[in-house]
């Protein structure tokens, strides 16, 4: 029988089954759904042998196919990454349920009363690559916002999945709720991938996270709206009303307190004012870092010996020890750079002068903008979220750090007395 | 030269200077935007006369290709409906500006403050059909916002919309505002809107308005997000706990009120306890109004003489005095049949029972839900809104009607004191 038809029929299916989940979740009342997670967290610590030895698997199957060192380390569980997995969902637990709140509540001059109720999407698709942990994190999230999910995690990671989604449809059963809220996409071809995004009957959003490759072809392709993540080309900006100690201080954390994130700095714009109290100590500190070090000609003068930025560097995200380094005249100039070559993700400004920094919160058009702090603090669990499914740089909708808010809408409820309109 | 070509310039030249513009509208100031908005009244005042006979190009124009007398009468403008599309104008001025507030601020453990800002969206992109006030509607709502707008008025109306862009645009220049950030697409071939749809690097949303197939079509084409409106099927469900004379009140208005309007009723479910008292006296007077209706077999008992609803009928939005009607048995029954029937846009219950309102309300999975209401209320006027850029039936970002807070979105500003993650 061919095989592209099974794929077909098989997503297909899942779809069917995850809408009709979705009506019964979202109707499931906050003590059910967190009955739900907490059997799925001693489910997962009670299957931790079944998880370890599945995830042994996964990793012997990565070794051989060749897959590098980092891959490989972000597959392996181990006992203690299976407790934190049990803590992540218990703690997804203890989070405010969104679902149901009434804000807005307005009466209007016909005597109906307007309000708006917050409630479920619906179905969400996730497509994510080798981590394991995210099959549980994104069913928790999904569960507690009363959303179904269809989790279609790496090939490479399959068998731990597979383990890590039991554990969660076990909790879902315990607590009376339709185990066919969370499923797994078991087919580890591409076509299954392509057959998710074609479906917006039975899927609401699609979630993907992973390589920027991955995520830019899945938006040209697909026909459902995404909750998305591209580049993350995050800035900070020295202004020469900036504390020059406070400045240094943040730009090395922005940089190198993780390499691989995507609110790492990845360009440091500096006032021409401030840069010789700046550059030089921070020079200094990049270079004992083994941070590599791109500059304008200004700032070659302050660092020498650093290479020379090119115009593609400016654009680039590094992930890695590299940092690109510009001096501008001002505010201005900071404020255009980051528009012409930022990725509208996260990006910093170092000021004393508030009526500065104001104009920087305002103009730069950023999912997050912030005022002497690091550009690592974009992120869920900094926020207040909670947790999070992702970092949105789209506009519509989520923007930034995405918890359960994200994965809720609202919808218009009008109570009326009998109310008809002339 | 190759017309293709000058088309996918000209689009792409638009975009270029959507986007400049979109940044200076985004800070530019609420009084500057309602001085921009005030001088394009009058300007459209003043240019009654150019408009009213740009307008009679645009009717000739419509009757020699042979339009029908409905689409003529969306076409035409008088001087009283010129007057209406200046006040139009002003009551947008008069709206709260949404932009800049500042929401949900908390302090975090780290020592950095988070709060939300609303920001503009940026470039939104118009795609409309033959009435030329949409042209200084959208606009307007555009401008208050902070978005740059590209319009794309159906080509019949192309003399009439030229001038009502002008006005919009000559008040944006007395206010010191960038022109360019209204702009009117001035290609009448259907490759200008194929253009327009793949440039997601100048344009963050598109609003088409029209026909059903315009919009499918574009849902399918599109690499850029839309605030899209498909069927409306709306369904009023009348619980056996319904006042009898409350609920054939709402019936009769939610479908006769106005036939062609996407918030009318289509299709009336009725429970089974209460169909004798209230369906003999909506057969009444749906045929005093000439309206056609099709009924299933309890109904046809109750209302002798009236056609036999297929399934089909219930998924057809009539847009016309016809009816579709089914008895049920109960509440389950109407959420079922609105679940598989309904095109999630406003659903009404007519009920007594409080318990089960509050069912119908939650379970409804509908833009609007409503209760002891006409399903006519669903409007941006009538929730209080001050104006509408259409209704979403779209789960995303904005949901049921659209004003101007749905043409902004949220970023994250982080307010610190040099922090720093650890």
């Amino acid at each position: 029988m061919d095989q592209t038809l099974d794929v077909k029929k098989a997503i297909r299916d899942l779809g069917v089954a995850a809408r009709a989940a979705s009506r019964l979740l979202a109707r499931a009342g906050t003590a059910a759904k967190n009955q739900a997670l907490s059997a799925a967290a001693s489910a997962i610590r009670s299957s931790q042998k079944k998880i370890l030895e599945a995830n042994k698997l996964d990793v012997a199957g990565a070794k051989k196919a060749g897959r590098d060192a980092a891959f490989v380390d972000r597959l392996a569980l181990s006992a203690e990454l299976v407790e934190q997995m049990a803590e992540g969902v218990e703690q997804v637990a203890a989070l405010a349920d969104p679902v149901g709140a009434i804000s807005e509540r307005v009466k209007r001059p016909t005597g109906i009363e307007v309000a708006r109720m917050r409630v479920p999407i619906g179905v969400i698709a996730l497509i994510y690559e080798s981590r394991p942990n995210v099959t549980a994190d994104a069913a928790a999230l999904c569960v507690k916002s009363g959303n179904a999910c269809i989790l279609r995690g790496g090939s490479e990671s399959l068998h731990s999945n597979r383990v890590i989604a039991a554990c969660m449809r076990s909790g879902l059963k315990a607590a009376g709720l339709p185990e066919s809220a969370v499923q797994l996409v078991e087919f580890s071809d591409r076509a299954a991938v392509g057959e998710l995004i074609t479906l917006p009957e039975y899927i609401d959003i699609i979630v993907p996270r992973g390589g920027k490759e991955l995520i830019a072809r899945l938006a040209r392709e697909s026909r459902i709206p995404m909750i998305k993540h591209l580049d993350g080309v995050c800035h900070v900006y020295v202004d020469d009303s900036a504390d020059p100690a406070m400045a240094v201080r943040i730009a090395d954390n922005a940089k190198t307190q993780r390499y691989g994130t995507c609110n790492t700095m990845e360009t440091l714009l500096v006032a021409e004012g401030i840069a010789r109290k700046v550059l030089p100590e921070l020079g200094r500190i990049f270079l004992s870092k083994k941070v590599e070090m791109h500059g304008d000609d200004a700032t070659q003068k302050l660092i020498p010996g650093i290479k020379k930025a090119t115009d593609r560097d400016y654009y680039t995200e590094w992930l890695a020890p590299v940092v690109s380094i510009r001096v501008v005249k001002g505010l201005d100039e900071a404020i255009e750079h980051i528009a012409k070559y930022g990725s509208q993700h996260t990006d910093a400004i170092v000021a004393g002068d508030r009526a500065r920094a104001e104009r920087f919160l305002r103009e730069v058009d950023s999912s997050s903008v912030m005022w002497n702090a690091s550009t690592r603090f974009a992120d869920g669990y900094e926020y207040g979220l909670g947790a999070e499914i992702g970092i949105s740089t789209d506009k519509l909708h989520a923007r930034g750090p995405v918890g359960l808010e994200g994965l809720t809408t609202q919808k218009y409820v009008v109570l009326g007395h009998g109310e008809v309109r002339s």
